[in-house]
């Protein structure tokens, strides 16, 4: 992960910004947390609170009460994303968008996502307990199925929105249990209050995404808030092996196509090719599923999934091809398949809007540094939309994806209060540059 | 697989006996064999019918009907084993026992078990179609368990019978989704007409079980009966490796602690240990679990089960303690258990009862050859109780364990005929040497 600890132009808040900044109440932000950490709630302290689920519904109706107690407006449209708006003085004006996903790895922690979107939320509900209506709206949203540990592959609600994946292409995405993402969000509309229709890909001034680093980059370093420069890009395959189910007891070792013993040569096979090209380079085998599974039989076939992610998109790219080569060659003889799910290339954010968050970071005294997500987030798929940037904060001993996930309270906090001074900064510009001006692709 | 071609010393049967294996039904055998195929059918004509499953209770009901109307005694003991009999003139002599199992892999044939439960059966029908009662009861028996793919490990039924395993320990197995072997028991009585109860452990005069070879050496060397002279030995383990789980994408390469690396490391390890010990031992990793399972996690845990076999004892346990050191070296730095699960030592069948099986082919006028059982089976259990055999008819391209699975008409009636045989003659025999004097278990 490259590290640039040269901090960004930075430019100044605004007055009024600085007071929100101020104003955010960290108490509540806390509780909130807590409240959505009961939604799915795990013994070790994390969540299971996968996409679309019973739990994940029940904490969506939870931001609907609180919409309403408060008089936000809610939205959603037809890719599952969930909008909470504060009204700006000209309601005409593209509003500025901020948030993140609130779905969770099957054993994820309680910070991961969810606080992108209670930040944005709690900047909303400190402007109104004062209040204070900026120039533009300003709305809350909450991406439809980020991880992607239940459907695969993740990200698929900021993906609809940004037109990089149809509808028709979601919708027909199905579960382990054979469901799909379409029979799974009519269930959730289902359950729920009606909630008014947003089109997807609305006009969108700005898009500013608060996350958890989950790396240990910020801790060592001694920093509070992370200035993301952008987003590492993203490979993920799923390979299928077939050999030949057999039995334990009689079928020679020698005539055997084990696919289990297949799957193996070709984990270590690409294993070794990721290393070879750069042991910078983030490779896993997350998902393994062996049939029938069962200990007298030689299994028969096994589908397993890769994820490759490095921060130059060549040399990624490159690298996902040879293992596509290493799939192929070690897997003999058993038969492969190698089908590719996830291609991103690595993502630039805005310049001016790093800018704003490493200003707003000065001014209210904490230590910020630019940073690299490592790990992939929604602002990825908004960058062509609007000017995005995203606002890092501490990870405890670097760790997410797990229960014991965590983050200070007074990290968290810090964090919120540079969101809420770059998003009214935002809200009360009358002109934005454009994305094509403002940030890149690469 | 070791094989001796030169056939045991045979022992020619009676010419009522003979009269016996004529007078089988090989249509009638057929068709119960496609009637127990409907239970769990899969597409590709195999099962998936596992153990005390609703599909292998309803194959249990369907042969209490049979017994019904057949004019059969029925009978199930604490371990859920279920007998069908018929009555010996002496009902106080020790029966004659014949049978196999029931339950299937979750991908099985319909040959595997099911045969040698419906060639007893058969041998039973025959002699009431012409109203023959032998001196002693001949009892069919479908044992409890034996694939061990749902509850491991299998064989639980004749283990518990024989007084290898406890009622206890059998009953507090759990399957996946953590219903009970007790529980599951408690269900198949529930589902069930009531049934007398036979004790665990009942005097037994003789068991004789047909089976299919589930391998490839009857078919390559042309023959129709296998007389069995014993079974390989067998160890299985379970091994558990415990990593930490982390973020796909941020925690570094050199940092982590994968469970799934770690594993396949150990499987590699193991599989190479194998293969200098003897090229001729088996070795399989059939089930393989990984958690969380999902794409962008890494594992922080994974669990796997190993199942080696070898005709000799001596070789076999120094190479399971083999693999316990090589699981405990490759996985690090992830933390290793190894449960030992399977221990049984190669088992020697009864000379006697071979030279009888031996004798009813050649006047039957099939060709037969001794082999060793390289699967386990019930049989390994009743040595210590009884005189013991196997008969064994060929697997077509010997394969086991698989929807096609696939032994020719002919073959399944010729080895029927050799059991009815056997079994009228041992049926017949006022006195029966003692297990001691029969039998050895190496």
């Amino acid at each position: 992960m490259a590290v640039d600890r040269s901090v960004a132009p930075s430019l100044r808040p605004s007055d009024d910004a600085l007071r929100v900044a101020t104003a955010v109440d960290g108490d509540r932000l806390w509780r909130r947390i807590e409240e959505l950490a009961a939604f799915g709630a795990l013994p070790g302290g994390g969540v299971n609170r996968q996409a679309l689920s019973p739990e994940e519904i029940a904490a969506r109706r939870h931001l609907l009460a609180i919409a309403e107690a408060r008089g936000l407006t809610v939205g959603g449209d037809a890719a599952g994303n969930l909008f909470l708006r504060l009204e700006g003085r000209d309601p005409t004006l593209p509003p500025v968008l901020s948030g993140s996903h609130l779905d969770s790895q099957p054993t994820g922690g309680r910070f991961d996502g969810v606080w992108g979107v209670l930040a944005a939320l709690e900047v909303l509900e400190t402007l109104r307990d004062h209040e204070l209506r900026p120039l533009r709206s300003i709305e809350m949203v909450a991406w439809m199925n980020e991880e992607g540990s239940r459907f695969a592959p993740g990200m698929m609600g900021s993906e609809a929105f940004a037109g990089r994946r149809t509808l028709a292409e979601i919708r027909a995405t199905a579960d382990a249990a054979g469901e799909t993402v379409g029979d799974a969000l009519d269930r959730l509309v289902a359950a729920l209050p009606p909630v008014p229709a947003r089109p997807l890909g609305f006009p969108v001034a700005a898009y500013v995404e608060a996350h958890i680093e989950q790396g240990p980059v910020l801790e060592a370093e001694g920093r509070t808030i992370g200035i993301v420069t952008g987003i590492q890009g993203k490979q993920t395959m799923r390979v299928s092996v077939t050999g030949e189910e057999a039995h334990a007891g009689t079928r020679a070792m020698a005539e055997r196509r084990d696919a289990l013993m297949g799957a193996l040569r070709i984990v270590d096979a690409m294993a070794k090719t990721v290393a070879a090209a750069d042991p910078a380079m983030f490779f896993t085998v997350g998902r393994f599923e062996v049939f029938p599974n069962a200990p007298s039989v030689v299994p028969g076939r096994v589908r397993f999934s890769t994820d490759l992610r490095h921060a130059a998109t060549d040399l990624l790219r490159a690298t996902g091809a040879c293992l596509r080569d290493a799939a192929e060659t070690a897997g003999s003889p058993c038969a492969v398949t190698v089908e590719p799910l996830v291609d991103a290339a690595a993502s630039i954010f805005a310049p001016t809007l790093r800018a704003r968050v490493a200003g707003a970071a000065e001014a209210l005294d904490f230590a910020a540094m630019d940073i690299l997500s490592a790990a992939g987030h929604d602002a990825r798929h908004l960058v062509d939309l609007a000017p995005t940037a995203m606002i890092f904060v501490p990870s405890r001993d670097g760790v997410s994806h797990a229960e014991h996930e965590w983050t200070d309270p007074a990290d968290v906090v810090a964090g919120t209060r540079v969101l809420a001074a770059v998003l009214w900064d935002l809200a009360e510009a009358d002109h934005l540059a454009s994305t094509r001006e403002e940030g890149e692709s690469a």
